[in-house]
């Protein structure tokens, strides 16, 4: 086998491109130098079309639980009764880091593989009015499901008063985000997903409404006060020493987010689920999510008639393709895929046509080829 | 369409290993530092198995052009007779230097696609007593051909005193070469194809009977002066400037080769062959060559009801894959994949389930998935 190959096909951190990875191998700089605020000046306009915002998006050096947890303690405090929709783990870490505050948290629990409906959302708050957050996950990375934000959103504002804070770790940079239209208060995503990059960044847009209550509330952190931030961000500087070669390498990906597109790179993650997913129904091995909860990002597929984790350790040792497994109680009966950031079309051929022949490895033994077929299908329709 | 990726088959340059880049990128030395020596000490050994050969691989900084160059410098002279052995444009460029140098140049033109047949060589050489050397190509990249230059050897050295000269250049690395068993007297590469280095540097090993030709031989050039580059090497030195990072990238080439092991790594190139050949038949799309003639490193595809460079364009164009075209008088009638070097089973997929989908672009319907397939058999039938 070619050593020193590898596909990395989990829903992030996920391939950086090449022209990334040298941005980031540029020499390193003082933190406190020029080229830092020039850094930071030419970054912030190209992150703003990423979360449909007019606000400047801040980015903490931290993984996403950074940006989860700020969020909670910028917003709220110990006895606020909050909501959270839970569509699967990351869902739940939600209500752990709401529950370490001691935040009054109602929980609204969706089967895994499905997304939340508007409406329970609606009958649930006419019924609680003391919430005073709702937090949602975008794309539910454990089930590939895409909650439906700008409908939730809606309702949320609709029925209280309530901030509507949403984790878009998993999908930002994929999907269509329109953060100010939709009503969504905070949207927090991560720098290891869509955004092509290693884990270690983590980026917050926060509404005017959301800083009023921000300003008002007690924060209980120093390193993730989200004021010190934004009076920072406003003169292109960090409160704290910021991850600088993550910044070289972000620029590169605005770039390159801007040479395609942003709505073509949309379109590219949407055609990637539906090659995917038209592979898998054609060699007759059940997706875990209906067409309408898919996210474009990751595709979590629920076999009936093999063991997901002897194809992924066919996957992994033969052929050096990563795929994750299923998470709490879905270990063991799905695989995930991820299609999202660095992957184009043409390497979701390259994965299904792997994938059939690992298939045929562990002795499952689909029509070769057809997956692949439905993929090539749907991408000539499709457009590329 | 996603930026910044790219797919390059094409029969050299060749795509470069991620570690090889990383290797490539270390901090400058000086030519003349106890570095280079341990560097070149550590290859030395190493480049042996590659050649087939006992002997010291010589490694100059320069293009293969300039290695094939010093072989005719070296060993023959203005008005000795030389045969060349033409199957395709690089036979051709051996005819150019010797007449270049005015040596007296019999051609053996064999029809582009075949590979010579020793017998013929045999024949030749019956009625041509005065011949000093045979040059040879062993991989002709314009038209997919292995020649059988072990056969050629034979016959070489059982009608002549010749000296038998072979250009490996697209299939060093890629192919078995047991110079010494085949006895091969000269055999001569370059960086850019199956050794998966950028292109700059050639490599030639000499053997013991060529050596003495070599040494009484006039030589009209200074810097393609082998004796000077033996002698060098014989204290793990350079007659002049190497190309340091070449030589950086080269160490871990050959780490890669040891890891993978040498016969695992031809094993791989013909798997590669086969997975693409079937998929073309398959497809109902001719070869250019027979089974028997073909190359484990690059496959000729001569359509007859489509213009192989149309295909070439949207290959290019939509899905940022490029695939050599034809040369001289197989200009636009053939296209070239390459599948040497860092190339898998798992790129041949990919490569041939994007060629489906182009197929399909420019108005020629195969059925897609089925050349997809036929690789998938191949390669499941031959292991991994």
């Amino acid at each position: 086998m070619l050593p020193d190959q590898t596909f990395l096909r989990i829903p992030g951190p996920t391939p950086i491109p090449p022209s990334v990875q040298r941005a980031m191998n540029q020499p390193m700089i003082g933190h406190r130098d020029q080229e830092i605020k020039d850094l930071l000046h030419s970054i912030k306009p190209k992150l703003k079309p990423v979360f449909g915002t007019s606000q400047d998006v801040l980015m903490i050096a931290g993984s996403g639980t950074a940006g989860l947890e700020s969020v909670v303690t910028n917003t709220v405090r110990p006895g606020d009764e909050v909501l959270v929709i839970v569509t699967g783990a990351f869902g739940d870490r939600f209500v752990q880091i709401c529950q370490e505050y001691r935040i009054a948290t109602h929980r609204f629990d969706v089967e895994w593989g499905e997304a939340v409906k508007p409406e329970a959302i609606e009958d649930y708050l006419k019924q609680h009015h003391e919430i005073k957050a709702v937090f949602a996950t975008f794309c539910e990375t454990s089930t590939g499901v895409l909650n439906p934000v700008q409908e939730i959103a809606q309702v949320v504002h609709q029925q209280s008063d309530a901030l509507f804070i949403v984790d878009g770790v998993s999908c930002l940079g994929g999907v269509e985000a329109k953060m100010d239209d939709w009503g969504i208060d905070i949207l927090i995503t991560g720098s290891q997903k869509a955004l092509m990059l290693p884990a270690g960044l983590t980026f917050l847009a926060v509404s005017d409404r959301a800083w009023q209550v921000i300003e008002t509330n007690e924060r209980p952190s120093f390193y993730l006060d989200l004021t010190k931030y934004r009076k920072q961000l406003e003169n292109d500087s960090t409160p704290f020493t910021p991850a600088v070669s993550l910044l070289f390498g972000l620029k590169q990906v605005l770039e390159l987010f801007e040479e395609e597109g942003l709505d073509a790179v949309c379109a590219r993650h949407k055609l990637m689920m539906n090659m995917t997913r038209e592979a898998f129904k054609t060699l007759g091995i059940p997706l875990l999510t209906s067409d309408q909860a898919a996210s474009p990002t990751v595709t979590a597929i629920k076999p009936h008639d093999f063991d997901p984790d002897a194809l992924r350790n066919v996957l992994k040792k033969e052929f050096k393709l990563t795929t994750a497994g299923g998470q709490q109680h879905l270990k063991g009966q799905i695989f995930r895929i991820g299609h999202m950031g660095y992957c184009s079309p043409a390497d979701v051929l390259q994965t299904i046509s792997i994938i059939e022949g690992a298939l045929h490895k562990i002795g499952k033994h689909v029509e070769l080829g057809s997956g692949t077929r439905a993929a090539q299908e749907t991408m000539l329709s499709g457009g590329s």
